[in-house]
């Protein structure tokens, strides 16, 4: 079986900096004619400016022809009157709350006073098309904290009916629930969010290579997820959230949240939506939706997968990925 | 402030076998008179004879006058007619699901049916006053497989009226309720469960040190337990579970489960104790119930603890115990 993808978006990256961003780059774009280039740098990406600057040091690392659209990161210092959008224009400006993940030490509170000091700043966004994508997390209880985060994407949507707000990788049931109360609010869905479980994570071994942020919850989470993804619902959009860390970050005492997925990405979504009978749905999840969610060009191209079994590689350049040694049953074509 | 302990006992402790027996059996002895050692070792301890000679070499190697009580590894082998008690009669015998944790393949399998296989041994056992001491999980989620086990205790407890069933290192709301329902079921409560939740291991950075089977809980079930543990509840006892397991083990891709928490067990309880305002019940905690639930004699001991601050190890041999490096406000005097 041959599954021929037409530019196929990510709708959700960490390609980082330095000499990851050489790696990363060239390995997104062998699997993905664009992606969104998340802004958690350090320092983050807070000015038109700096996306302008990333965007072309991204597409000039890649193999292949792809586009990136960086994020542009929001901070509480983040100026309320427009930024130049003339020197860039993001597809979305990108909320992390303070504290809650990697590099998001600059984030915003997310307390609805301080929220609604930006109320002009995303009405502004929403004017010229630019989306609110948004790290839903509080600082609550680990396993709680996203489903406490509904009402604020709630709250967001209604006092802005004209702004897409982007609930960034979904991975509760709540938040599955909430999509279809407000015609403004979209998901994006990882691959290890369809694949995993806190089960996965806790329940045999400890396994520090499934730890992310959101942290993967219960199979009735993951349930919900499956079944907005494998239908390819309009509003939901894939998001890989791969971001790559260094073994040495992983495994020790204090071990970094974040799934490096990007070199199985592709090949492991054709394997999950076929044996879930879904696989006519994969060209609206990795790329279609996006493309009506989100206004963007990317390069036409056409990526090719093939039902011939991949074996995925144990490191790359010191970072282990997802799903590493595993057989995977499609592979992509060269 | 000094606190004086009189023989402290240590209702669950993993002494393991072979070189970290050397260690573990010198480092027990130094703050508890006596503990009931547990025989997950490799191979076993299915026979009295194992036990009998178990208990000598743990003995031998203690630094201090100590009273080791091996537990009798319960498998679906065990003959069901009774052991030879003369050889060795145990504090209790041991009951692991099979596959539950660390060395449990040899474990039991928990249906009904199979566990109603042992009506006769488990009278046997409650006639000579042999305890049943269980790792209460299923092979259900995580988080869940506790709770599951919840039943399996009931029903025990109310077919053999006699026999004390000891619900070891409870780790949930749901079994601390359990506890007065039947007058014949006991609990043993680790140090890290009453210390941790869910949120201290993946809340933040991920903490391999702070995994264990049961896995800590949500703040609800901790303070469950805090609440039977600082009252000193008589059908509570303390239970360390200490397990040592090498830094490689425990930093790697795939960590093992158990926290070496004995270097640091009394000065910690200390502390909690008296931050908590229940200092005058650790006796009852760490010794007193469980002389009262368990007939035993122990080495006529005191324990002085002082509150000098005293800092936890990094490392010992080759294995980083719980709170490496924290400072603890109680310190053993010598």
């Amino acid at each position: 079986m041959k599954i021929v993808l037409r530019s196929p978006f990510d709708a959700h990256l960490h390609l980082r900096d330095g000499e990851l961003l050489t790696r990363a780059a060239a390995l997104a774009s062998r699997q993905f004619a664009g992606a969104i280039a998340m802004p958690n740098l350090a320092p983050p990406l807070t000015t038109p400016e700096m996306c302008a600057d990333y965007k072309s040091r991204v597409e000039s690392l890649a193999a292949e022809p792809f586009a990136a659209f960086p994020a542009l990161f929001l901070t509480d210092k983040t100026p309320l009157s427009p930024p130049d959008f003339n020197v860039f224009k993001p597809l979305a400006v990108k909320l992390y709350p303070a504290a809650a993940t990697t590099n998001s030490e600059n984030g915003v509170n997310i307390g609805a006073e301080n929220l609604a000091r930006f109320g002009d700043f995303f009405e502004m966004c929403a004017a010229n098309g630019v989306a609110l994508s948004i790290h839903g997390e509080t600082n609550g209880a680990a396993l709680e904290r996203e489903a406490e985060f509904a009402p604020i994407y709630a709250a967001l949507a209604r006092a802005h009916p004209n702004l897409k707000v982007i609930m960034e990788h979904i991975s509760t049931r709540v938040l599955a629930d909430l999509l279809d109360r407000h015609a403004n609010l979209y998901a994006t869905i990882t691959l290890h969010h369809l694949l995993y479980t806190i089960d996965d994570l806790i329940g045999g071994a400890l396994k520090p290579h499934l730890f992310c942020k959101p942290v993967v919850k219960t199979a009735a989470d993951r349930a919900a997820l499956r079944e907005l993804a494998f239908a390819a619902r309009e509003k939901v959009m894939f998001g890989s959230d791969s971001a790559p860390h260094l073994r040495s970050a992983k495994e020790g005492s204090r071990c970094a949240a974040g799934i490096f997925s990007a070199p199985v990405l592709l090949p492991k979504l054709a394997e999950l939506f076929a044996e879930n009978a879904a696989i006519s749905k994969l060209q609206k999840f990795v790329g279609d939706n996006a493309r009506k969610i989100y206004d963007f060009r990317l390069p036409d191209r056409e990526i090719t997968l093939i039902d011939e079994p991949f074996t995925a590689p144990n490191e790359i350049a010191g970072i282990v990925p997802m799903c590493a040694e595993e057989n995977i049953a499609f592979s992509i074509m060269k």
